[in-house]
């Protein structure tokens, strides 16, 4: 009995350093790439919006321009500016938004502070009158 | 006429000088932060989940295990599995999701060899009677 405890703590000593080996593995694969995960839980936020005028490539490009101005609110960890990516037409997919602005903050206060940073409100003054629809998605990793 | 036509297109320089001088700040900016953006475009893809037991946290935990499969496939630069945050309810906001999956790819092939995998498929066929709704999104980084 005591030898195959003996046994069983040497092959769990060996899970855990394989385990560690692979976690290692993760962690010289995430810092290889861009990405916070392996530091921390990140507050995800993403918001759509749909153009008052759909066809206006100049509306869009006022839009798009706007959205650059919030690069520079500090507590934004990381942001992409996008707009509807030509992947698969399929049931399930909305293709009908004309920009996404997603960011990454460390912590719900980050993104009140953006929300309440006048740099974010001048981009509110400036571009509202822009877009008939915004549909906002704040989701916390688990 | 001509005269102001040249008017013109001194502003339109000029505009177009501003707005490079914009970016230029926004590059610094984001060469600071932990982030692809500098390197490549990202396509963003996010898919949010309206469970079809909304109150049951066990169907929520078997989702999460769903979606944490998915972190094995290969094309999948980056990965978010999250659910609703606690962040301010503003009527732009729509909480109203239970589980959300947020990834990037480095090219729309990456997106759909990701669609078509095994794991995927099996994601997909283990949980899909899950959930009630499904709203995905696809962003191009501009």
């Amino acid at each position: 009995m005591q030898t195959h405890q003996n046994a069983e703590m040497k092959k769990q000593t060996r899970r855990t350093f394989v385990a560690s080996a692979v976690t290692l593995g993760a962690s010289a694969a995430a810092s290889a790439m861009p990405s916070m995960e392996k530091e921390k839980k990140v507050l995800v936020h993403h918001a759509f919006f749909w153009l008052k005028n759909p066809d206006s490539k100049e509306d869009l490009a006022k839009l798009l321009a706007g959205l650059e101005t919030l690069r520079k609110i500090e507590t934004i960890k990381q942001i992409h500016i996008g707009v509807t990516a030509s992947t698969e037409k399929r049931p399930v997919v909305d293709s009908s938004f004309h920009a996404s602005e997603l960011m990454f903050f460390d912590s719900l206060d980050g993104q009140k502070t953006y929300q309440d940073h006048p740099i974010h409100q001048k981009f509110i003054a400036d571009c509202g009158h822009l877009w008939d629809k915004v549909i906002v998605y704040d989701a916390m990793d688990v």
